[in-house]
């Protein structure tokens, strides 16, 4: 059990890292900066990457969301989901301490530090309902592509590409909307550091993640033969 | 056949929802928006997680055009059309009706709510004959990718990426002259919510893309051996 | 052989409308414009598409560099050159032809038609002898990257990827220099619209990505066992 | 042996010549410029092409850190490791070189030439602290996507895929931070061409990712199985 806790320890402060910093670090650059589009390529590609490289090892869920819609969809034991959550949140916090190192090395505040949150938090000033209905049909979107994509009809090998290409589309999407989580671990890390509102708004991106993973994991199953 | 019905209804729901809603809300983002890039990337993206993900259930056609052209191609029962031109349409509405919802919650209008047009409701006020031409010829070759990426001498496995970054490449030409549809479901959609003169142009945005997969359709399987 | 002929008249097709037409329609755009990345991704797609679609039936080279390349390089027989280099400058000027009817669909004149040019008609004023070694160079390697990817002990079924994504990669780096050609048949096809400095300039635009590819047929085989 | 070497002297040159290439060309040009997300897929496109190309030839390194990497991790015989790192450098000089021609071809200067650097020369300003550990922690993460996907149980094919698209990624998060190196062959070249500052701070570019790939080439094996 250890090498893939570990395993989904490193995968998370990847996906936070690298999704996560490449909002703080680039998205804004002045006149040359990736904006929404390069952040939502980068969160993509911290999942492909790491489900080629972690894949055979812990599975890469790298999400407590994930994990909870595998295990509904009989794909994951329950009684392993406690410890790849304490995993995952570890990594995101891990990944938020290097990135609130490097983001400062200018001498610039953190801002709002790629935060997740709604209403005059939401990039766009998208209220409570709008993001929740948001955050529970993009995760339910997820959970149906990773069961579909490593369903036992599927072609081997090319999981990790829908998967970690669903992740970036989610966010061309979403993130006006809530600055996107599908993923509590992503939301906890940054909310953390930036406390007050961010911790205030932190349980709609555990509820609403969990929710509309659960709704995929009790209905993947009953599509297919 | 009920399951395959249910998986085109959740595809062309995310089709539309992926596409239409990074357009509506992502595109024009101040500052940092995604553009017609981003939404190109966005509508393939749509597809290609699908593919992976309920191709093996329905072959993802999430298309009317694309399920005719299979049917003229000889690789779909003729009798199963209407069950599939159904499943689309109403997911694209759902889609419709999930995005109204989130579109409007920070009180905003929809605007064009990505609609399909031509004439003076082309982005670029390209005329009918331009807007015809454009979607017959875009949905010929997307039609000449799917029928080849599926044939029988081809890669296993990769239609998906050939496929949806088809879609892509399709809106990187052609959004300014028609918004893009090669989808009569995709247009629909969003027309039902916008009314008037959408649904006024609505007949292009199902013969075009019929007649440019119909070609494909016939002729694809004289160029295979 | 009339098979082959076909497949290449219509991928070329699609190489240069899509490549082209992205350039002509939707670079520029108010606003969103898909920029000089947007066309490289074109650009590339439309060889990722179609290399996927018509690869099993005459190999998809849609530009006459490539095919000589191939022949240099063992892979081609000479005496099946002229052929597919007719069908490749044909599909060129029909897709230059659709491109005419499309972009002045608004009433707008055709500009540069996305020509190659050096010099005064370069992007950005890069002189002749810039232009004649980055169109060199940039043919050497896609032949290199083509040669590798097709090789005897290269993994199946993946060369599309490598093949479209170099042709995305190579306009990323050059177009600012000739607007990026490593294709005589894409640069033929605008330049018969635009007529004088282009018709003038067309010369470079053959011998360049010709001589690339020779020499990269020249030397891989080299460095295979 | 010579085989290999000549593949990681024109792998490495289209790794400088096509990332850096993409940077000083394309990625300021005026109103349609490539930005940072354009210069990031242009890097990562070098190497995503080449190893599809040179990979069952050379293994398609292109970096001294990634050899360094591979040595530790135990998949790289240490005695070779001298001749890997002078191709990697003659390669990248060498794309430099012809950079250096392309890029004056309008009689402009070369600028900052895509050298990596820190403090006053960092794009963001970022300090010499946030320069190591971004380089640090950007080529551990590098190595173990590299080392997983290319590991014994990994899916066989994809990891020009996985690698490639890693390196996109990484210049997604740091080129603000230090124009992003994880490579001490790609820092040396442009540097011996600015001089000055770009040859006073490059120690930090052979350091740090020669400490990152270590540290990845001694953690992964500890987790696979």
């Amino acid at each position: 059990m250890s090498k893939r806790l570990v395993a989904e320890f490193f995968g998370t402060l990847w996906l936070v890292l690298g999704g996560c910093g490449s909002a703080v670090l680039a998205a804004g650059f002045p006149g040359v900066g990736i904006g929404l589009h390069g952040v939502s390529v980068a969160f993509g590609l911290t999942v492909l990457t790491m489900a080629f490289a972690i894949g055979p090892i812990s599975g890469c869920h790298l999400n407590p969301a994930v994990t909870l819609g595998l295990a509904v969809g009989g794909r994951f034991p329950y009684k392993d989901i406690a410890g790849y959550w304490v995993a995952q949140v570890l990594g995101a916090v891990a990944a938020s301490l290097i990135l609130y190192v490097i983001a400062t090395g200018n001498g610039a505040s953190i801002g709002g530090f790629a935060s997740n949150g709604f209403g005059e938090h939401s990039p766009g000033k998208y209220g409570l309902g709008a993001a929740f209905l948001t955050e529970v049909v993009m995760t339910f979107f997820f959970l149906m592509v990773i069961l579909g994509s490593t369903a036992r009809k599927a072609a081997p090998g090319f999981a990790p590409i829908a998967i970690g290409l669903c992740l970036t589309l989610i966010h061309l999407i979403s993130i006006p909307v809530t600055n996107t989580s599908v993923n509590p671990a992503r939301s906890t890390g940054p909310a953390l550091f930036v406390g007050g509102w961010a911790l205030g708004q932190l349980w709609l991106f555990w509820v609403a993640p969990l929710l509309g993973a659960a709704l995929a994991g009790w209905l993947f199953p009953k599509l297919e033969d």
